[in-house]
């Protein structure tokens, strides 16, 4: 494939790891502070820790049943997310085919973990050339700004995700809090997947544009070889300091970039999104 | 890879290749019809297919060479196009460089083909990495419009034809008088690269395409399996019985679909056009 290829742009590759570690602890810190006191206070044994990780899932889990429960019924071809919360989804949607509750359901699956959890739950699964129109698609975000525009990717499989959410009719977007921003890429990387070759020039590109003023770049990293999608690609992550200005422009002029195969600006696609905190499911609609 | 991925949308494959293959020889034909009187009458013992084709080579020859002798001079970075007329422009320029005509030119090739001639001719080549700038670019081109933009990529290289093209101060591009046209992607196939997953549902929402109207959309095979880039991706191959209509609006729908890496149209990039014809080389300039 193309990352061994000879004559190749192989180079130096700086690991992001560090960067991605930080923004994370970050950015559960700031959306995690007042529950965390409350469930310390009704779980005296746990660590802070556990406690904090323990209360995250059971977010998860509320707003991925609510998703299934709310904008799933029976006979619908249904495209299904990746990532922790979207798994929740997913185990959902299992459930209710197996108590019978819901029935002649399809549903499209955008990763390979996905995929495999779905089998598992003998969820039957098509593909977008047989089924290329949905009912729905479900999936979590890592970013969520006021207007619903999302970014997404941080798991690697935006591109998935982008081809079978941008053809359903509503797309429910299932976060816990800290996922809402108030401008998009300042809680963490803005994935850009890209091709193999000459990777570095591309993402020597991605920092100089315009429409990205003041982004950093690295090459995702996984076990100290550049990371590869389920498509055979890299993956660039930006990193900003201040919220990108005009995501419009940012994903036009990122599309219009030789090397590029997709990026994890979402925008103008969700319908709903279901926000688990801590008094409760709110839904925002488009 | 994503090919051969169980749960991929792998379905009926049509082949392209007699549709291609009749587009080509309606537009030498339509080109050479003048030229093939003339040339026949001074050479009568060759058939008259055999002497077209010499003709056409000779022009090949005549503008590849000129380009490097009118744009290329010591001290250069050139990008090196990939095909039947950047052949002889690589061979000009190894003939330069062996014989002291040129010194310190290093080249950046786009195809491995090209990188292979480069290499048996003892051209320095370089990487977009360490040069990202170049000084020129030269390259042959499917379709030249008035406008001189481009189609370009029949051959299948065209995401690293663009990559480095774009980025060159003046791009030069050497055809034969056949390659003019009035309105792009009339002449045969508009190519668009995508990636593996999913091909045939990218292919189908490019059919659909609003500034596409009208177009055919076929995967390109090879030896009866998808033919495959130098990036692991397929070539989906637009047919237009009417030109494009607007062809940077084409460009940008193509480029905002998800599954889509790169397109053949080469917009604002022509410095000049280098045309040989009955009547000796014309030259275009933007």
């Amino acid at each position: 494939m193309s990352a061994g290829f000879a004559w190749g742009c192989v180079a130096a590759v700086q690991s992001s790891a560090s960067v991605r570690t930080a923004a994370c602890v970050t950015q559960r810190s700031c959306g995690f502070v007042a529950r965390r006191r409350v469930t310390v206070a009704v779980r005296p044994a746990a660590s802070a820790k556990s406690v904090m990780m323990a209360d995250v899932e059971e977010l998860k889990k509320v707003v991925g049943y609510k998703s299934v429960d709310d904008y799933v019924s029976s006979g619908m071809v249904v495209g299904l997310g990746t990532g922790s919360t979207a798994y929740f989804a997913v185990e959902r949607l299992g459930q209710k085919l197996a108590s019978g509750e819901l029935k002649d359901v399809v549903a499209i699956p955008t990763s390979l973990r996905t995929k495999e959890q779905a089998e598992s739950l003998n969820i039957p699964l098509v593909t977008l050339d047989t089924h290329p129109k949905l009912d729905v698609a479900i999936d979590g975000a890592d970013e969520v700004d006021p207007a619903l525009n999302l970014v997404k990717g941080r798991g690697g499989a935006l591109l998935r995700e982008k081809m079978v959410e941008v053809m359903a009719d509503k797309f429910i977007v299932i976060v816990d809090d800290s996922k809402l921003v108030d401008g998009l890429g300042i809680s963490g990387a803005m994935p850009v997947e890209v091709t193999p070759f000459c990777w570095e020039f591309t993402l020597n590109r991605l920092k100089q544009a315009k429409s990205l003023t003041g982004c950093d770049a690295k090459l995702r990293m996984a076990d100290g070889k550049p990371y590869v999608t389920d498509n055979d690609n890299y993956i660039v992550d930006l990193y900003f300091t201040e919220p990108i200005k005009d995501a419009q422009a940012a994903a036009t002029e990122i599309n219009s970039m030789v090397g590029v195969v997709e990026h994890g600006l979402f925008l103008d696609m969700t319908t709903a999104v279901l926000i688990a905190g801590k008094n409760g499911v709110e839904v925002k609609l488009k």
